[in-house]
């Protein structure tokens, strides 16, 4: 029978192996954790390798992702369905073990992590999910939802500026099932670490609130299952264990160096470390014990079975309950959703208001989360002017229970914690800052994208409509960028109804995140042709045209929709024929079939964008010879409107403009 | 005689009057934080408000800068040239009194703040440039470098990562001449912050290594004295006061709650307040004595003449040096750097190395550092990666001397401190970190274009041609966010000649910062003719062209470069006439005259971009009818060369791509 030393070794093997076959990878950090992970993987962690998805598994999050091949060994080990070809093929073209752990990718990888910081951030959003859905499902006798999250996390993760922000959080929510162990091995790439991380990390977190068990050391199993026995009689505050380690242990020559973290230990070293460790099989040979001591298959199909059992009783009791958890779980939308959705938009037009829309945001929320209880909404200490809040919403204060969450001022770590409650499941997070401040957040925002998550951001104060504040507040080149993601939806509604479409859309989406980006200052009502809803729904549409062929097409949203409005009024007056293009979502749009997107934007017509942003970004619905109404320097501090006259959003300048390329 | 609670009210009354004439802003902190500013500027800050840039005056930034009237009635009040008219025009069109404090708006004011934890990493960067001068330039007995840092922060610094990573860094480096105050308000624009904001800060900043001072009334003028004493008398250590406040102090309604957080009193409140604190004055009136006890103008001198008798004797014993240290703070280029410069450009030239263009950043900074003692590199963590590091850069470990700096894994600390170190001046700044990783420092990068700071981001890996880390750090949508931040000059260059141009250029422009953009590969050795070191220059160049009218133009950059010279000769042996366009700057490209663009970019012609990142910005330099060989998607984790064939950045692609559109 394998002994655990035998099992812990198995990983450095996989991993020294893969790496070095790849030429290309981390392989210090796996050999580092390796007794770390075997006492978590094969005696604590409540996981199920052949359901890598059931409902209440424990989770495990990698946060130093760099050691990626820590997790595909323990995948491979345990049962999951990831056959020694793939590690075999790590870091290669259309292998599941890339470079870094890739949501989607390999089986049981929960979120994809590399860019460091967010996997800690990310378990929180875990954590924080399996608190909010207990609080929402459970019932007396029926504890249906109840897991650990565990991570590990390296000095990468805790130098970040966004692991402070999330460990705050973790601390002041008290979420007593976070484990989080720190790979302390006084390793970085530039070297030690001594010139450059000082941190007494064990105060730090205890400043935060959390449980810390210090002096742990990670080589000594029988220590680590201590230190994890103990964090789990914590109940009200998240766990820290602190394990000192050696990176690269077992390499004789390399252990303890910089030398083992991101570059193959060589052929040499790999023989002298087979031998240190008294590893006798060749390269991607696990010998039968050692694969019998780590196959988890059999107990987690164990646990998963008893849950089904319990989920199976709580179902007798609470039917209703339990088909709205495998709904919430599902992601699935309720039944009524259609209905109640186009009786809302169908309102929003009738009433036609004149407000911001931040504000036609607001309205859309209140009207949504009647029917979506998986709503959990917040801002970054903005509420009130992002506009987030909504009658219903119940604000969650550290350890009571809600669906709104003030996040403090820590915009990365509000939407990298959403992204790990979208990825939990049952829940559907939105979070709100000025749309500058989603520059702090950019990289969070695009882990959704990549991971094709549905989250929301709500980004207000979009342009130098803004006003006072400044050029420190006010978005040039955002938009533009967010747009640039891929697979990002980012809208710019017009108008309350626009906005509404743009929040029915942004829950109806499965793939992917959206960013709505909204004004600040009001903007007129419209009443629209009922025919533009499903119109809208398309990203762009001909708001009004002209009799025969049009000379010119008006292209516009969100807060200077209405100058391209007047603009063409004023033209088609003159006898210039306008034609108005309103076009809330560009990423939507260029997603239409040509003929669709011929019939909006008429090849060879002229086109002049309008829109209080960069102007590049306008050159591909524009061309050469058309011409943008934009911003290309920074705002100023004014109000809203003298900044817009100030900067040429006129529909006079719109006016001129368009006679300027004709 | 006016007492120090009538200067403390004079802030009250200034910034209360100027929010409600404005109808707009932040009048709580100001209120809140008047006696510590009291203390701060009328008692410690050595500083001369007759000359508001001498070099060794302290620094005092306001980190929370949307209590900007705070530190313009604090400039207004001491005698810098910010007369009244100014603060009765608060937040309205070219105002000196912007809605947050604006570097080169009014006089006095060190850096932009706003961005919430910004302020107090620009801070830290003063600090250490403070620390890295007086180690390059004092001499015993002649201390001519000798200042402390002041700043204030609110609680939403201490919540944004970005103070954790500056925070962090200043302790390992021992600041002990930083002085930073807490104003602890418990308040922020949430409301109370015992739900999201429960750090004991204190303990946080004591596992950084700072020396805290908690508990001080922040009302009691002779408390903040004491521990500003205190404060000063430990040298090894950055040092925080915790300071008690009372947001809007003296307001008797609304102190103490976030009514007064952003938004004005009311003229009733107003009214109240003014009885309230005995202030018996019409909006915007100073009596003469309050003046009289803030004028700091003669004491500011009498600190200059002190500091300019000393500098004199200085440069008597050491001519050069001074001489050195002059050059240095006006940030003039040395006397043979013309020269110098162009030899190494053509030494470049002449060897044609073909190298990874981070390797020709290197090769460049060895060269340039050679006559620039004020560069101080660095790198967030990547050294050896980036390439960062030259012969003769000396590590600053800590409290080691030195003129290179491993930030850690703080990408956004480290361009924000850079943006401290270049306003506090003497220091040419620059830092290194995967490209991707811009995504997390983005807003520093643009504050520094806001605020028009010569800072180098040295961003390698610049395309999926990084390979196996996969799509978490392959940019696709990075190169073209950084061109749309206004006054931003990104360079991508081709080889290394151009990286050697590029960074000459960079470390010439006096008016912004600069992004070089690099490849992890290697790229071909090109050797161009000599005329083409000024047209580089241009940021777009005709590289080769055809006899008589192109029939294309082939534009493109970086390591796609040589894809394009390929194509060319491929379609002109087949009779397909193409002109190859260099373009490493479009920003720089976009700057020159019109006929020069049209020279190089003939009207008329048909052109085809060529670059690993996203198409859609290369529109405005093909229109409609050209055609982009670029990545909309995420990349892949796949060795380099294996993820440019399969994402099509083959020669042959682009000599298809050039066929489908003539």
């Amino acid at each position: 029978m394998a002994t655990r030393n035998d099992l812990a070794n198995a990983i450095r093997a996989l991993s020294m192996d893969a790496v070095q076959k790849a030429n290309s990878g981390h392989p210090g950090a796996p050999m580092g954790m390796a007794e770390i992970a075997e006492v978590v993987w094969n005696h604590h962690l409540r996981h199920n390798p052949k359901n890598p998805h059931w409902a209440d598994r424990d989770r495990f999050i990698l946060s130093n992702g760099h050691g990626s091949m820590l997790i595909y060994s323990l995948l491979h080990l345990t049962g999951y369905d990831l056959p020694m070809d793939e590690i075999k093929t790590f870091r290669q073209l259309h292998s599941k073990c890339a470079g870094h752990p890739e949501y989607g990718y390999a089986p049981g990888v929960e979120t994809t992590t590399g860019p460091l910081g967010q996997g800690i951030t990310n378990a929180v959003g875990f954590a924080m999910a399996e608190k909010l859905l207990a609080d929402q499902f459970n019932r007396p006798g029926h504890e249906i939802v109840n897991h650990h999250t565990y991570v590990f996390m390296g000095d990468g993760c805790m130098m970040e500026g966004v692991s402070h922000e999330a460990c705050a959080l973790a601390g002041t929510w008290g979420l007593g099932k976070l484990i989080a162990f720190w790979d302390d091995n006084g390793i970085s790439i530039d070297g030690h670490i001594e010139g450059w991380y000082t941190d007494d990390t064990a105060k730090r977190f205890e400043a935060y609130g959390w449980h810390v068990i210090p002096n742990v050391d990670g080589h000594d199993a029988a220590a680590v299952e201590a230190a994890v026995q103990a964090a789990k009689t914590v109940t009200d505050k998240p766990s820290l264990i602190c394990c000192k380690t050696i990176i690269g242990k077992g390499s004789p020559n390399k252990e303890g160096t910089h030398d083992c973290h991101g570059a193959a230990l060589g052929d040499a070293e790999v023989a002298d470390t087979r031998k240190n460790i008294g590893w006798n099989y060749p390269p991607f040979e696990i010998p039968q014990d050692v694969y019998d001591g780590w196959d988890c298959r059999t107990k987690g199909q164990g646990h998963e079975t008893l849950w089904n059992n319990k989920f199976a009783e709580y179902a007798k009791v609470y039917p209703e309950l339990a088909a709205e958890f495998k709904r919430r779980m599902a992601g699935d939308l309720p039944a009524n959703w259609k209905e109640h959705t186009a009786a809302f938009i169908k309102a929003t037009n009738d009433k036609a208001e004149g407000v911001a829309t931040r504000k036609a945001s607001q309205n859309a929320i209140n009207a949504l989360a009647a029917v979506l209880p998986e709503f959990v909404g917040g801002s970054a200490d903005l509420t009130g002017s992002n506009l987030t809040g909504w009658t219903g919403a119940h604000h969650v204060h550290g350890k009571k229970p809600g669906n709104y969450i003030s996040y403090g001022v820590r915009e990365f770590g509000m939407f990298a914690i959403m992204n790990g409650m979208t990825l939990h499941g049952g829940i559907l997070p939105f979070g709100g800052t000025f749309h500058m401040f989603s520059d702090y957040a950019k990289n969070a925002l695009r882990m959704a994208a990549l991971m094709k998550q549905r989250t929301i951001a709500v980004l207000t104060h979009d342009s130098i409509g803004q006003g006072e504040d400044g050029p420190t507040h006010q978005p040039v080149e955002q938009t533009a960028g967010l747009r640039y993601i891929p697979r990002m939806d980012v809208w710019r509604p017009a108008d309350s109804v626009e906005t509404a479409v743009a929040w029915v859309a942004a829950v109806e989406r499965r793939d992917g995140p959206t960013s709505l980006v909204l004004s600040r200052q009001n903007v007129p009502g419209i009443k629209h042709d009922e025919a533009h809803f499903d119109l809208i729904r398309k990203g762009g549409y001909v708001f009004s045209d002209v009799a025969g062929k049009a000379d010119v097409i008006l292209i516009s949203n969100g807060s200077e929709f209405d100058l391209a409005v007047k603009a063409a009024a004023e033209l088609n007056a003159a006898g210039t024929k306008a034609r108005v293009v309103s076009m809330p979502s560009t990423n939507v749009f260029d997603r239409q079939d040509k003929a669709y997107k011929d019939s909006v934007l008429t090849p060879g017509v002229k086109r002049v964008a309008v829109e209080a942003a960069h102007p590049d970004f306008w050159r591909k619905y524009v061309g050469l010879e058309g011409a943008v109404v934009g911003i290309d320097t920074f705002g100023e501090s004014a109000p809203g409107g003298a900044l817009f006259k100030h900067f040429g959003f006129t529909a006079e300048n719109v006016v001129n403009t368009v006679k300027s390329i004709l």
